[in-house]
């Protein structure tokens, strides 16, 4: 396979994220392919904010998977900042090719590069597959967590 | 009980919140209240933020709870903006005084007003009543979280 290319999201990739988005068994009833607009300005608002890094895995010209890493300044721990893994998709092609593990490789040197002392992430209880993903890759399967749709 | 007040933290708060973060079982052993150096740091660094919003409660001219809500914008179910709430602390002589709840609808409502559609949080695993609180709430526990310590 060619080589992979960890890279900021841009405009013109966000009908390919879109995409994987709803490419997905909880996001296929909650995205709209069909019109990005949302979209759009959603990106344009996580462009502006300098804690947030939205990336995206593109192999020979093609945009393959995405994810979102959140900085979080925060008081406790002695004023540790720690990151936040949101939004994690692969595409269909690529599952089982590594690009997983290569992009969470990715998270945590990026988050230890700009000074973080954890990284986090929360995974619906359903994803059975991805929790034994996370605890192989080192992350401790150590809280619960709670939503509230607003 | 005299009034409650909700409002951001400010500099001189500072003692008052990292008493309150070392003063719990999980924190006794990784916050340094004596040393406040790195939390001066990392209060300049969430103040100029403005998805960060640190807030104190104070009664009677004493701050006697604390809480840290992030926006997060992001791309999935529609370009939705999310809220994180971390480090939720209530002083030892204010439990039971239903702070606890006040606190939460204010995140609540504070994350609506900032057009959220969802508000999140992450609970260690050992805090049981913690899970009992947030669920009678309204949240729902359906998620696992992860975390690694870099």
């Amino acid at each position: 396979m060619s080589d992979l290319d960890i890279r900021p999201a841009r405009r013109e990739d966000l009908p390919a994220i879109v995409a994987m988005l709803a490419d997905d068994p909880l996001g296929a009833q909650r995205e709209s392919p069909d019109d990005l607009t949302p979209y759009l300005t959603a990106f344009d608002r996580l462009s502006e904010d300098p804690n947030q890094l939205l990336v995206v895995a593109e192999r020979a010209g093609r945009v393959v998977g995405t994810l979102q890493l959140t900085l979080v300044p925060g008081l406790s721990r002695k004023g540790m900042t720690r990151s936040i893994v949101e939004a994690v998709r692969i595409h269909a092609d690529e599952r089982g090719s590594g690009l997983g593990t290569r992009f969470m490789e990715w998270a945590i040197e990026e988050s230890r590069d700009r000074g973080c002392g954890l990284v986090q992430l929360t995974s619906d209880a359903s994803r059975v597959d991805a929790h034994r993903f996370y605890e192989r890759m080192g992350f401790e399967r150590s809280h619960l967590g709670f939503k509230m749709n607003l």
